[in-house]
């Protein structure tokens, strides 16, 4: 069983000795020095020192010289948290130079305190009983200023639509017009109602706020509301809020994690922490069931081989943990359906919010579009084929106003 | 009475209408959408409104043309945290393209939900009763592997050489060798001998980690243990813990914050947060009595500007608010006590790791060093010179090992 975890990084730097550099930082990061200690000393200290994996060079002009450089940093000198093992690795470093932290391979025993995803993207299947297609998530038009009201009617329009999955926006937070408890209540009381007509089961992902000593109290509140789900923005409260109330067997329903302020971290290829670590290993170690994240399609943009490494550290093996569901975000109409299948296989969250709401037939009308485009998609028919179909005049509006990417 | 938090971000883009950006932005983070809405719903949602307030751009070259631009949220759409105020002003935004949040100006309102700093810059002088001259910090050299009687013994000599306060390390995370009780209990047993040698009271700053929910609990346990002041790293748990623990009546020490992870956000002049918000003005609204950041001096490095701005955004009038201890660390020697005094004045703390431990003449030597260069820069005696006189050969050994920088 492996005793270490692993750091990747890439450092920039135009004349550094890297295999130096890579030795200094694991040392430094570990036992502090090395070579001055006395050899009975270095006997004892062995196991606390951290260890130089490989170092790979790639020569460049002026900016462009990098190295990645992988460390070992022994399981014996951090408690098994994520706040513990990010300052390790990353504490300190990440303000030595231009360095960014692409990825960690935590050992098995570091995983083991870390239960993961409580439910996973086969326990949200099973919640909403849908196992042979992507999901669909759709997102309130407008929320900060509304009441309760015209909360229910957005959601009540947008749950008749055939959606799999309504969450909050990130930006609602307590407020007197729609507060927690009455929000889950009312959108609830929604959702019952839209499944008489549609026969769907639905999540709604309540957002999550507060005091971090409250969050866990508010998610009990959400969910004794009749809240069958959560929406968390991890990032603001840090990775080990996230892991508590994963844990927490009071908070028995799915937790998507969001990823907002998730840009002042990975953009850079000089500062911060890769895409796939930040969004995709971490918040699934973290236990988030499903992970909102930059589509490669909107104005919100990740390149693709990012977003394809998100959706990797998401479903590939992982010390035995749940698959989290990603959910690839911002700029999702129904004509890019097939593209979306294509780049993300089926095991995946299609979610839109102007590419329901501004539906030219309206907001229900948005969501049959998008079922209509993943049936079709799903069959390998063409969409302009299937939108000529009798009953799928939705997905045919929706073509016309925002076209095709045929994958 | 300010009703709004004001965000200043620098948005890069080499053709964007950057007033129309601004105006996307103050919309979309806040109403969602304006133009569209009827007449009578815009008289109700005009208080929910975010407001372009200056948009001033700076024509360059390719890659070189940014924007400042300036908008002012409705503190009517967040609660009164800071998680709710960084979601608001950058959680999307933050993957928009090439933005970072410099700087945000929050109103008396959200200011009254933070009481600050319990101590601040004039409490601590008070509990370790110094208020004429800088403060002194050190570090230990090594403790990852150190058992108790080795800490102890670290702490003794660097108590002896008449340091203010001595911070653990920020990657000593509870341990079997040094577990949190017993660490203080030592290290607080060997201040007080200590304190019989040289007369001066000492602050001792322990690592304050563990489970976000056991943060504070763990803080009473180390106090109840001795501890008289709490290290913590802020950004690996969210500026909110930090404010929820310096909120705490039990917890009535000063707290350190610790600088580890800021480099993920502040060093791209893309992407991320700014410095002076990041380790400045949140730090001091959360609560930080102290505040560690990068020194303009050694190899971790961060430009003076910015430095100077982290300072100024920690003793600048803020509404009420007690004034942060800046803590320029990394690299420090006695030979640039001069310097830093020029550069930061007096309500600084010299905190010094390798340039106390690694004085010719040991450790006890490194602190006097640094004090006897205190001593000559207030006095505006030029270090060499203040070498000479009896008693100082200290300082005139770390001259000779290191140099002198005059300011």
């Amino acid at each position: 069983m492996s005793q270490v975890c692993i750091a990747t990084y890439r450092s920039y730097d135009d004349k550094a000795d890297f295999h130096k550099k890579a030795l200094s930082i694991a040392v430094g990061l570990t036992v502090g020095s090395w070579t001055e200690l006395p050899e009975a000393q270095k006997a004892e200290m062995e196991k606390h020192l951290g260890k130089v994996l490989s170092v790979d060079v790639h020569e460049g002009g002026p900016g462009e010289r990098y190295a990645d450089i992988r460390i070992a940093y022994p399981d014996i000198n951090f408690s098994r948290d994520i706040p513990a093992l990010l300052v390790t690795v990353f504490g300190k470093l990440s303000m030595d130079g231009r360095i960014k932290l692409l990825d960690l391979d935590v050992s098995e025993s570091f995983a083991a305190a870390h239960p993961g995803p409580k439910f996973g993207l086969q326990g949200v299947r099973e919640l909403v009983g849908v196992h042979d297609r992507p999901l669909l998530m759709s997102i309130f038009k407008s929320v900060v200023g509304h009441d309760l009201p015209n909360l229910r009617e957005q959601f009540y329009k947008q749950a008749l639509g055939g959606v799999d999955l309504i969450k909050d926006d990130e930006i609602l937070f307590e407020n007197p017009l729609t507060p927690l408890e009455k929000r889950v209540e009312t959108c609830m009381e929604a959702a019952r109602k839209a499944q008489e007509e549609t026969g769907q089961k639905l999540l709604y992902a309540v957002n999550l706020t507060g005091p971090t000593s409250q969050l866990a109290a508010n998610a009990r509140k959400a969910i004794a509301a009749g809240a069958n789900a959560i929406l968390f923005n991890v990032l603001a409260y840090g990775y080990d809020a996230l892991h508590e109330l994963s844990s927490d067997p009071d908070i028995h329903v799915p937790i998507a994690a969001h990823p907002a302020l998730a840009g002042a971290f990975y953009p850079s290829p000089h500062y911060g922490i890769g895409a796939s670590l930040l969004l995709g290993k971490l918040m699934r170690l973290a236990g988030a069931d499903l992970v909102l994240f930059p589509s490669p399609y909107g104005s919100v943009v990740m390149p693709k081989e990012e977003n394809l490494a998100v959706k990797d550290a998401l479903l590939q093996p992982l010390h035995g943990l749940r698959t989290s569901f990603p959910v690839p975000s911002a700029g999702i109409h129904p004509g890019l359906v097939p593209l979306i299948l294509k780049d993300f296989g089926t095991d995946v969250v299609v979610n839109a919010g102007g590419g329901i709401h501004g539906h030219p037939m309206g907001t229900a009308a948005g969501g049959h579009a998008f079922r209509q485009a993943i049936g079709a998609a799903l069959n390998g028919t063409p969409l302009k084929e299937a939108a000529e179909a009798p009953g799928n005049e939705a997905l045919q509006a929706a073509i016309q106003a925002w076209g095709v990417k045929e994958a």
